[in-house]
Order: C-alpha cells, then sequence, then structure tokens
C-alpha cells in the first residue's frame, strides 16, 4: 500500500484536519466532530442543503459545500455512510427557518441514515426536510421510469445536481421548488465510467479487486463496483464510441438537445487524458447535433488513486442552464458567474 | 502501458483539440497550431506574459492563461521544450502595445528557446521582452544567492509567479514593475517535493525510471529527476517533518513571518492525503510562528500519472499578499477575490 498517510484509523480524521486548517473562513464542525462539516457563510432564510457520504471521493462530497452550492456535509469513513445523529447536527445547524434539503447517491447506508435523521430533524426539532436521491450512474442498473424505485448509483453526475440546486437555494426559492430542481437535474442526467485499476482502502490495505495490466472495466461505479463488462483496455476513442451512446439512448438525449458535460477523473488518471476523452465526445454531439453549453474536466468524484474517468451529460432546459451559469464558490469548485 | 490515449504520437495535439473544444470562450491558438495558446481576453496597453514547457505537467503550463494571470503559452510534446518559433507567434499575438514578459522554468531547453524568441520579438517586431526565470526547488541545486546562476530546476512554485505577476499585469503595472514581482516572487518562493511513482512518456512507452514498492525519493524533480534521496517510505508526518525544514532553512523564513503555502499532487496521489499533509505542514508553521495567508491544495503542476507531492512556501510581504490575493479566472484556477 504505497500511500502518503499515518495510521490508517487516523486517515479520515488527519484528513478533516487539514480540511479545516487550510480553509478556515469556509468551512467549519458542529457539536465537535470533525465529521459533520457547515458552511461558514450561513444565509438567512436560505433552504439549507445538506449531502453526506463516504470519504474517498474528495471533492465529493464535501468539497461542495460553500456560496452557492451546499451548507453541510456530513463525512463517514472511506466508503462508508456517516450515522443519522451526524446528519441530525448538521441540519440543525444549517437550517436558516426554510426547511433543509437532503441530496446524496442511491446507496443503502445513506438512504437508512438520511431517511432516520429526516425523522430525527421532524419530530426533535422541528424542521422540515426533503430528501432527492440521486442515481445517475446508467452502467448500475435497470431503467428508471416515472413511478419506478431507482437501483442505479449515485456518481459523478451528483455534482449537477448540487449545482443546480444550490443556485436555487441562492435565489431564495422555497424548499419545494428546491427539491423540484433538485429532481429534475436528477432526472436528466446519466453517467457512464470505465476503470482502469483499483484504489486501497488504507484500513483494509489491499486492492479491493484486481484487474490485469491490459484491462478496463466499463462501467465500474466509484467504490469498484462490478460494471457491465471488462475486456482489454480500448483506445480513448473507442471508450467513447462504446459509453457515449449508451448515456444517449438512455434518455434519450436528442437532436436539438442543449447539454452540459463533465468529463470527470476517478483520482489516478492524469487530466491530459480526460481532455483526449472529451475531444471524442464533443466530435459525437456535435454529429447529433446536440450542443454543449458548458464543459466540466478534472477530478469531481474520485476513489482515491482508482485510474478511469466517467462522462456525464446532464440536458439543461432554460432553468437548469440559468442555475449552471451561476456563481459559486466553494474550496473546490469555483464559477464565476457564465 | 494503461492509458486513456489514442495513437501516443497524436496525445498531444489531440489533448489541445480538447482543451480548445472545452474552453472556447477562454482560450484560443494562432498561426494555424495547436501548441501556441493564447487568451481570448487580451487588455489593451496591459503587459502580455507568456509562458511555455513541456506538456505532461497540467495544469502547468497552459492552464493558467485567463483574466488576472497569463496571456500565453508555448507547448511542446510531453517533457520537451516548444521552439522559438512559437514562443515568438505568442509574443506577437498577446503583445498589447507594453511589452512582454516570459516567465518559464529553468530548464536548458526552454532558457535557450526562450532567449531566441526575445530576440526575435527584438529584431523582427521591435516588441520589447524581459525574462525571469523560475528556480524554486530547493532539492535539485547549490543555493540561489545575489548574482550567482541559479541552477535550480523551475517546479509547483511557478504558479505563485504566475499569480503574482499576473495580478501586477492587471493592475496594469509597467514592465519593468511585472517583472520586478516576478522576480521578488522566485526569490521568496521555495519547493521540496517526494515522488513514488514513476510516469509513463507515451511515446516511450515504459516508466522512466523504477522504484520499489516500499521506497520513496525525497527531492525527485516533475521529469522524475533524481533527488536527495532514496529510502524506505515513511509516514506522511514523518515526509513534512523531513522536508518542510529543509524548504524553511532556505531563505530562511523566520518567526514572524507570513506565507502562502501550496501543497501540489504530482497527478497519482489523492486529495486526501494532500490534506493530511497540509495537517502537518501547518503544525510545524504554528510552531516556528510562522502565519499563513492562504492554502492551496491540489493538482497544480503534475507529471500525469506520477504519484508523490510537493509543498511551496511563497514568503510574502503587503505588496505579494495584495497581489496573491487578487481575482483570477482561467479554464483551470479560479479565485475570487480573498
Amino acid at each position: 500500500m504505497k500511500k502518503i498517510i499515518n495510521k490508517p484509523e487516523n486517515f479520515i480524521p488527519e484528513m478533516l484536519e487539514g480540511i479545516y486548517a487550510a480553509h478556515p473562513h469556509d468551512v467549519t464542525y458542529v457539536n465537535d466532530d470533525l465529521h459533520c462539516l457547515v458552511t461558514q457563510h450561513k444565509v438567512a432564510g436560505k433552504v439549507g442543503i445538506s449531502t453526506g457520504g463516504g470519504s474517498g471521493h474528495l471533492p465529493l462530497f464535501l468539497g461542495y459545500v460553500g456560496k452557492g452550492m451546499l451548507d453541510g456535509c456530513a463525512i463517514g469513513d472511506v466508503f462508508q455512510s456517516p450515522s443519522a445523529e451526524q446528519m441530525f447536527e448538521i441540519t440543525k445547524a444549517i437550517d436558516a427557518g426554510a426547511g433543509v434539503l437532503y441530496i446524496y447517491g442511491n446507496y443503502n447506508g445513506d438512504i437508512f441514515n438520511f431517511d432516520m435523521a429526516a425523522e430525527m430533524a421532524d419530530f426533535e426539532a422541528d424542521i422540515r426536510v426533503e430528501s432527492v436521491v440521486a442515481g445517475d450512474d446508467v452502467a448500475s442498473a435497470a431503467a428508471v421510469n416515472a413511478g419506478q424505485k431507482n437501483t442505479r448509483r449515485g456518481v459523478a453526475g451528483i455534482f449537477f445536481v448540487y449545482k443546480c440546486a444550490g443556485a436555487a437555494a441562492a435565489e431564495m426559492m422555497d424548499l419545494d421548488n428546491v427539491k423540484r430542481i433538485a429532481l429534475k437535474a436528477c432526472q436528466n442526467v446519466r453517467t457512464m465510467g470505465v476503470g482502469l485499476s483499483p484504489c486501497i482502502v488504507p484500513r483494509v490495505g489491499k486492492p479491493g479487486f484486481s484487474i490485469a495490466e491490459d484491462e478496463m472495466e466499463i462501467g465500474m461505479g466509484i467504490h469498484g463496483e462490478t460494471g457491465i463488462r471488462r475486456g482489454k483496455l480500448l483506445s480513448a476513442d473507442e471508450i467513447v464510441n462504446e459509453i457515449l451512446p449508451q448515456i444517449l439512448d438512455d434518455i434519450p438525449y436528442q437532436s436539438g438537445d442543449e447539454v452540459a458535460v463533465l468529463i470527470n477523473g476517478l483520482g489516478g488518471t492524469p487530466l491530459e487524458e480526460q481532455y483526449v476523452v472529451y475531444r471524442r465526445v464533443q466530435q459525437i454531439l456535435q454529429a447529433e447535433n446536440i450542443k454543449v453549453c458548458h464543459t466540466y474536466v478534472g477530478e469531481y468524484a474520485t476513489a482515491m488513486e482508482m485510474s478511469g474517468l466517467s462522462i456525464s451529460v446532464l440536458k439543461v432546459d432554460d432553468e437548469l442552464k440559468r442555475l449552471l451559469k451561476a456563481q459559486a464558490d466553494t474550496p473546490f469548485f469555483k464559477q464565476f458567474q457564465l
């Protein structure tokens, strides 16, 4: 295990100490618990937005707490859900009189704990909480249809949900409308990735799976979950040719649509390679007459040192586009008004 | 070689096509040459700042072209200098009537070509050009003293030189003053790193060096240049305990000083580990009574998929601090006024 860490059991608390030390004007924690991160920029009367999940995915999840995005984040150990109590403490801290929206990825532990936290907020603190569960990974399960349970994993596309809902809350929309926006972003974003190498959970000390030096896995999840197929490593263009049509067929995205694109590095894949991939993505979108309103390239949702990347496409209407283009300022994501 | 690329010889041109496709409102190229990148936000009467160097270090070098930072960048193949002709074409394109400053790292090929480009600018285009060569790597050579040739490599600390000089130019300082600021930043920044794994130049197809699974190299350069010593992998705290005092002793930094810090990931090292490292950096600086005015953590100067990181410390006075805190907006680095 080749990592720059101290004792594995201290990995996440020490990472958090580093984060609070580096960004003292932006984030702090409540309840004397480093894992209960909240913004330093609380706005009276604004809907509070909280997220949470296991560690090991920086900048996901805590990196998006800041102006124009989220207000709090419950932080678990590596790949483990934080507790309902931690979520509840954050909920109390960020409620500014307009209620709180939970946005998180579709994982059983998170669902269980966020649901319990929402009940605690209702019964013990009289705070109205609504929840939106992001499940954007085309690879991971059956299709999402109206009224059906979404069995898909939440992956990098949750960034778009944070961005649009965060901007909606910053516009002082009420809780129903911020939830409506988050749901609309969820319904219009799809992601698929490719994994090339595993990562090591420090406490475990060995890779979660093995993959041959000449292999890749299409559709791998951000914890190394099994994807759609494993095969010989293809070229960048061939990978995009295989992944992107599966994304586009899913909603489906159609000629004349406008989209935002996120090329997300999983941690170990250089930015150079992510741009080689975007080149092919744009060629295909152009050929399909799908217009790109904005492109993000970089590490937005990682799996520590895992190699690989994902492609997310968000279909926008005028409202989502306006919210996407709004200013945001967090320790990890900054955007001037576009 | 496990990379998401197409033909190795097309790696950099295809990466550049991806960059221009992703950031059409921010950057473009001149002379029909993808390797001659210039800003879309030229400001009349402002000193132009150009940089350049080999590829494989994103966001270095081209990622810092944008508002409040640089105006142009000559882009070489992986780890290879761009040509004097390319630098000259950029110089002509970005000159806005106030002359041009070259800021680049201390590598022989770059020095040779930038010097030739400056002569061409003088003789063929009557553009005044000044140059500042960054050499911040404490590990790489003998001390820098007044009047002595700096034999140190330029590494991640060049980010601070770009930031301060870019803000000075944005304030409409003249060429002499922008150069003065760049020199002051160079004289006050020091960096040292640690490498854990090699990277592969696509055209070469195999690692530039080998290092055992339980080893690290203190002081390794961003092309894998030999450092100060190779030994067993230490803990995060032990690595900082070894590196940081060598940085602090160098200028030296003293009790009561104020500094900015950059923890830079080399490409393959997760952000989580970088924060564990910053935690220890801050503890030591606090114990030394050195105040941190701002902290940057992330990938600022990489070596593709290389694992490892570097620590840079910039000693600031009121002028450098003002310039550091100014707004900047490039495709890869955004900062609201601090």
